[in-house]
C-alpha cells in the first residue's frame, strides 16, 4: 500500500513536512539496508568526557561490542554488553530489536578503531582517532571520504533507501568541535548519554583542540574535511561519504543518531548542498525531548531542508528498571537505534509499532540479563 | 517467468542435472549477490607460478587492482590493468561487463593481501599468505572461517542467493596444495592462466610445502582448515566459510571459478556435507575445454553432487587479438567472471546472452585500450 501522508502512531516529524512525506513515500514499504559505523577516538578516555562505558577505559570497547551484538548475538572483545555506568544496557539492544523485527539486512562500517569487532565489517581504511585537543586527530580523513562515497554508491545498486549510523564513543564531543570549527554553531549544543551532560567540560576540550590546530571557530566552514581532520573522529569522513555517494546514485537515506550526526549532516550539507531534500534524521522521542541539548536548534542551524522523524518510544511502560533509566535522560540515542526503529516502520508500511519493538527488547533484554 | 528447465543457449550444464534444475529454479529471476574475495600468496612471486600479471612481482598487484576496476572503475594501486605477460587483459573485464548489464550488486571481500584495493571491502581479519614451500601460509584461518560464515549469513538477509569467487595469483597452485593435503586428488588437475601450465613446477611446489608441513597426502582428510593452514592461501577460509554461512541461512550458493575453487569447494564439503546440493560451480567454456586441466575429474573427485553450469562465452567472434587470447588457452577464469555471467544470465531469466555480454565487454575493452 503507498503512503498516503498519514504518520503512523509510533512517529514523529519535525521540520519540512513536504520533505518528510516525500521521503517517506519514496521508503514507504521498500527495501532498505541498515548500516552502523564504529570508530574509536582516545578524546572518550578522558575522564568524564563519555559515559558511552562502565570506565572511561572502556569506552574504547563498546563501539566494537556494539557491532559484536548486532552480528553475532554477543560480545567476544568483552565480558557482557555496554553499559552506562549504573548498568544501563547499549541502545544496541533496540537496534537489535528493530532489526530483527524488520529482517533489514545490515552492515557494520569499521570508520577506524583501537578495538575491532569480531565480525565482518566495510574497511574504511581508518585508524583509531587521537585526542581532540592535540589539534591532529583524524589520519586518512580523504581516503575514508572517498570509500565511503563508493560505499554509499554500492549499496544503492542493492537497495531503495540506506541508514547511516554510529557508534563512536566521545562523539558528541568531536560533533561539537567540528561544528564549532566550521561555525555551525556558537554555543554548546550537542546531548549526552548521560542526564549530568559535562556541558562545560566538553566546551573546554573544544576549545583546546581548536586551539591546538590553530584555528577559531567558524575558519573551516568551507573545508568540512580539514575540520574533521583537527578535531573530529574516524567515524564521520565514511559516513560523509556514504550520504554524499547514496545521493549520488539516486537513493535517499535516513541519517540514524543523534547530536552526533549533526557535525556528519553539516558536513555533507557543506560538500555537496544537494543532499538536503535527500535525507532525513531518524531518532528517539527521548534525543528530541532532552533538556540539556537541542537537536532542533542545531539542526536549524545546519539546515531547513532536513526533516527528523523520530520514534515515539517508550520505556515507562518497561518493568526492568535498565531501560527505565532511558526515560530519566540516561542513553536516549545511539548505535543507529532511533533510525533502525524507524526503518523498521517505514519498511513494514507501519504494521511494526514500537508495542511490537518495545516487546522484543524485552526478550533481548531478559536473554542478556538471564532472566526468566 | 517461473524456470522450465530449458537452459538457455548462453548456458551448458555439466553433472547432477536434478540438482542443477532446482537450483536453477530456485534462482531463476531473483535477487543475488556477487563476492569477490581477493587476496595474496607469496607464492606467485616464485618464477614460473603465475602468470597473472605482467611479472611475478606484479601478480601481487593483480587482486587490488581486479577490484578497483569492478569497484571505481580504474585502478589506483598501479598504472593500466593487470594483464597476463603478452598483454591479455584480466578476466575482471568480463565480470564487470555482466555486472553492467545485470545491475548485480557486489561487495569485495579482503581475504589478506599484501597490497590492498583502494575501495571499501569486507575485512576478514587476513594477511597475506606467506609462500607454501614454509608449509605454514596462512594466519588467522580459523577466524577468517567465523567471519566468512557470518557474512554469508549476513549476505542471506539480503539476497536469494550468493555468488562466492576469486581473485588471488598464485591460486592453482594453493589450491592443488590443499587438495593434495585432503587427499582429494592425487595428480595434477588443476589449470593456469598460461596455455603453457607449468604443471611440474607446481607439482613440485606443492611436495616442498606439503614436506615443509610434515604431512603427506592425505593425512589432512578430515581437516581442511589445518591443510589451508599449512599450504594454502587467504583467499580459501573466508570463502569456505561464506559458503556454509550462506547455506545454514538457507541460501543457494554459485561458485564462481575455476580449478582455483576445487580446494575450496573440498573443503566446504568436508566440514559441512549438506553444502551439496546447495551449491554449483559457474564457470566458464574456456576452463571446461581447457585440454591441460580437468575440471570434470576435480569435480568428480570432490562430489557427484556438485554440478556445474558454464557460460558459452566464445571470443572467437571478437575483432580484438586481446581477447581472441581467451580463445588460445589464456586466462579462461578468474575474479568470478564466470560466476557473474552465469548470475547475469539466471537473474535475468534468460534475457542476457553471450551476445549482450560480449558487446559490453568490447565496450569495456575499447575505454581501457583507448580505441574509438
Amino acid at each position: 500500500m503507498a503512503y498516503n501522508g498519514d504518520i503512523p502512531e509510533s512517529l514523529s516529524v519535525w521540520g519540512d513536512r513536504k520533505i518528510a512525506d516525500r521521503l517517506l513515500g519514496e521508503m514507504w514499504g521498500k527495501r532498505g539496508v541498515f548500516t552502523c559505523t564504529v570508530a574509536n577516538t582516545m578524546t572518550s578516555v578522558r575522564p568524564g568526557i563519555s559515559d558511552a562505558g562502565d570506565t572511561p577505559d572502556l569506552t574504547l570497547f563498546t563501539p566494537a561490542a556494539d557491532a559484536e551484538l548486532l552480528v553475532s548475538g554477543k560480545t567476544t572483545c568483552m565480558k557482557g554488553i555496554p553499559i552506562n555506568p549504573g548498568g544501563i544496557p547499549t541502545p544496541a539492544t533496540l537496534t537489535k530489536a528493530a532489526l530483527e523485527l524488520s529482517g533489514m539486512p545490515y552492515y557494520i562500517v569499521n570508520g577506524g578503531t583501537k578495538i575491532a569487532p569480531y565480525v565482518p565489517y566495510f574497511d574504511m581504511g581508518g585508524e583509531c582517532g587521537r585526542d581532540i585537543t592535540t589539534g591532529d586527530s583524524v589520519s586518512n580523513v580523504k581516503a575514508s571520504f572517498e570509500k565511503g562515497r563508493m560505499l554509499g554508491a554500492s549499496l544503492a545498486r542493492g537497495y531503495d533507501y540506506i541508514v547511516v549510523s554510529e557508534s563512536c564513543a566521545g562523539g558528541t564531543t568531536t560533533a561539537l568541535a567540528v561544528l564549532m570549527a566550521m561555525g555551525t554553531v556558537k554555543d554548546n549544543l550537542v546531548s549526552s548519554s548521560s542526564p549530568n551532560n559535562p556541558r562545560e567540560l566538553k566546551t573546554k576540550t573544544v576549545m583546546e583542540g581548536l586551539d591546538a590546530a590553530g584555528i577559531k571557530p567558524g575558519d573551516l566552514r568551507d573545508d568540512p574535511l580539514r575540520a574533521i581532520e583537527c578535531v573530529g573522529d574516524p567515524m564521520m569522513p565514511a559516513n560523509v561519504g556514504m550520504i554524499i555517494g547514496a545521493a549520488e546514485a539516486g537513493i535517499p537515506a535516513i541519517i540514524g543518531g543523534g547530536t552526533q550526526m549533526a557535525a556528519v549532516m553539516a558536513a555533507a550539507v557543506a560538500l555537496e548542498p544537494s543532499v538536503q531534500g535527500r535525507i532525513f534524521q531518524g531518532t528517539t522521542r527521548w534525543l528530541m525531548n532532552d533538556p540539556n541539548s537541542s537537536m532542533v536548534r542545531l539542526m536549524g542551524s545546519i539546515s531547513d531542508r532536513i526533516p527528523i522523524v523520530y520514534v515515539n518510544m517508550d520505556y515507562n511502560k518497561s518493568p526492568y528498571e535498565g531501560l527505565q533509566a532511558y526515560e530519566w535522560g540516561y542513553i536516549k540515542e545511539g548505535v543507529g537505534c532511533g533510525g533502525a526503529s524507524v526503518a523498521a516502520v517505514i519498511g513494514s508500511e507501519g504494521k511494526i509499532t514500537c508495542d511490537h519493538i518495545l516487546d522484543r527488547v524485552h526478550g533481548i533484554y531478559r536473554g542478556i540479563m538471564g532472566i526468566q
